[in-house]
């Protein structure tokens, strides 16, 4: 049975159905943000989501029953089971935050497809060489944002009251958006040397977000380019040992 | 005939009088737009528009004597032959649009020039090794215009009031244009938990568009830097097979 | 004596605890900027506050007792004597921009953390390739400035007024935050060839900013890529050496 | 006398004396932009100024004597006489744009100083491997300005009324600067459809200043961390080709 099981379940038309009624639930989902068409097929709407929803918990069930407790091992059926228990969980009207986060489930198809699934592992790959410079990226974050606040939470609580609020601040600043127009000249109107912690603030974290991307860059970069030349350099190799091997062996052969 | 007309074609001075013909005709529809200009030579101008279409039409009925219908197996063929036929189809005054993408006609230029068509094409090759990242791109907006259409739609209307509306302030909030000044802090005001969505919107797609520059920039660097290194190694082999026949030439000659 | 003190400040544990100290201490300082945490915690917080003060004395005094003088060759040390120090001058209430700096004391665990350590070193050691490129950057700012200063100064105070509002101003442009909207174009109401200095400088500007990247990029590529090729490299070297050296025995001692 | 005059500009000091009077003299053009140190030591600085026109004249002049018309061969020297030559221009109080351009003097610190030098060479020598992207980009931009002309111009005077607008108002939008809440919102109350041309628009000049940015990286990259792993290269190859002259020595001097 289990066996049988898990050969459905990998079946190349099991996989590609999976997709199928992914693709459709999350199309559904899109179109109930059209309050006219939800006036006239948000019936049939409501119905393919519930058809959807059956199949998928029909289908982590079937995966659990065929791999037991394994299954809990692969991160990806871990993720699949979390949204599709999620759905599970009866959302009144009111929660209307828990009926928006539905199209999450839309996010299976990563899962499902193998080369978008190997993207993601692809990024996660790249997180032990830059996680030193995310500590110190937040490390610097929460340093500013202290300063922030005690320098100028007083004076502009809307931006800097609260260390959340600076958190906040600080983040657009970092990204550039309105931070001299819209921020940093009327602090500075205020605090007229306030330009030096800003100015600094955006040069340090440039530079950390900079070598954030080129952690990213060298370790892509590193994996993609050298694969062919590092083969290559051990055909050499080999060549030369074989030729090595032969000498010695005319060298034992001549005497 | 069709040997002959195809020699023409191929001939360099007839490339480069096209390329002439595109150059003045792009000049003059640039003109049009200085009512200036049209007050004194408006009848010129229009005369050489004419003039430019009646040559590429010329031109691309010879290239299909010549050809025949191989002429379309090439997609730069079709690409000039859309252009030209486009502005062949009548445009009255109110088509105005229809006018305004005469200009399109300009764009004739690189496929007529071969060192442009030459980046184009690179920029395609680059295209199979980043589909999967654009794909996940695309999917990670539906998702969230779906999401900010259901929870901020009601309340802020204009911005994402439909999916179309959140899709585009999606896009004008992943090239950080008054993300926040202009959209995220009003929304905050309503709804003060907003900025997880658009922070955790934000940080994603920088790290997939980071992801789509590297796939293009590793496509660029392993084409470019490693063909000298590549027939260097091919070289070193080369050399290194031949010294192992000779070995083997040895070995078998001393006996 | 001094023996014991140094096998202390190198024990594991030590360092361990210091970095808790360290932790708890930015922690305490976060929390004193809650108005409603210091109504009831504020006590706890000073005293916490003190005592990671106290303790950091005491390790910086051990240390130099263990290595006197020379304490004072290693960057990291001066930099953890200076905050320290810092601390230890007496701030009243007055001075609250010194107050505010006593956050700073948290860069103490980049100099603690080695693999943070070897960031920063990363990061200095890349300077050297892009100093030129530096003082260029910087001596484009300065002509612009004064540039702006004489051209515009007059005119608009406010942004061009003197050297240092002309500087800051700039630094805003280069940042590309509303250059055009908020800056360029009432310029150019003003004057109508503003254009050409803004969009010349910006061009500048971005193509030696992309130089500093790129010189950043290029150093740190070249150091990680490199290193297993070049080892590979000098293994295939290696072994060639002494398949000649075999060669030469095997003419000598064939004869 | 030519020889003794070559020797003297040649020498170390004489380079050094001219990069501290480019430096002196950029330095009181700074000055000149504050009234509070014009109104005191106006006169110093002005005389400061006229020495170092003096200066730059005889050296210039000396040169010339010196190396005769090849002095014009070299683009560096031909920038120098330039820059001191409009100097020599007779400013007016009326012509304060020459007067600003002054300042343009201390570029003259890059033609002077070697390492500077090199750089401004290097970013000359990535322009052929990007030219022909930098036409595309231009193309794109007067394509594009045409159209923006034709659909908004009537409309929209200010930002697309003539082609010259349409171009500034195009550079913003490439630069991402207010491109929608400035200009593409208002523009779309009026044409709805208008976030078809603009968001293609910025999709187009992203993807080719991306492969500007990638030609100089690669360009630079071939440059710096190839020639290493080169010359190893070139070093195996020679140790293997004197291998084989052994080898086939063996071969003749064994039969």
């Amino acid at each position: 049975m289990r066996a049988r099981a898990r050969a459905l379940i990998e079946s190349g038309w099991f996989e590609r159905a999976i997709i199928a009624v992914i693709v459709i639930n999350a199309l559904g989902l899109g179109l109930e943000t059209s309050p006219a068409v939800m006036a006239r097929f948000g019936g049939v709407i409501a119905a393919l989501d519930s058809i959807a929803i059956a199949i998928f918990t029909v289908e982590i069930g079937l995966k659990l029953f065929a791999y037991g407790w394994r299954f809990f091992r692969n991160g990806w059926n871990v993720f699949d089971f979390v949204i599709v228990a999620v759905a599970l969980v009866p959302a009144s009207q009111k929660f209307s935050v828990l009926r928006a986060l539905r199209i999450l489930r839309a996010l299976r198809l990563i899962s499902v497809v193998p080369s978008m699934r190997k993207v993601i592992v692809g990024l996660f790959s790249a997180i032990p060489s830059i996680i030193t410079v995310i500590i110190m990226l937040l490390l610097i974050f929460y340093i500013s944002a202290v300063m922030a606040t005690k320098l100028f939470g007083a004076a502009f609580p809307e931006w800097f009251g609260t260390l959340g609020a600076s958190l906040y601040s600080l983040f657009q600043i970092m990204t550039l958006e309105s931070w001299s127009m819209g921020i940093v000249r009327p602090v500075m109107a205020e605090f007229p040397y306030a330009w030096v912690f800003f100015v600094t603030f955006i040069l340090i974290t440039s530079f950390i977000v900079l070598n954030l991307f080129i952690g990213v860059i060298v370790n892509a970069m590193s994996e993609a380019t050298d694969e062919e030349a590092h083969s290559e350099r051990e055909m050499i190799l080999t060549e030369l040992r074989e030729l090595k091997a032969e000498m010695r062996a005319l060298r034992g052969g001549t005497p």
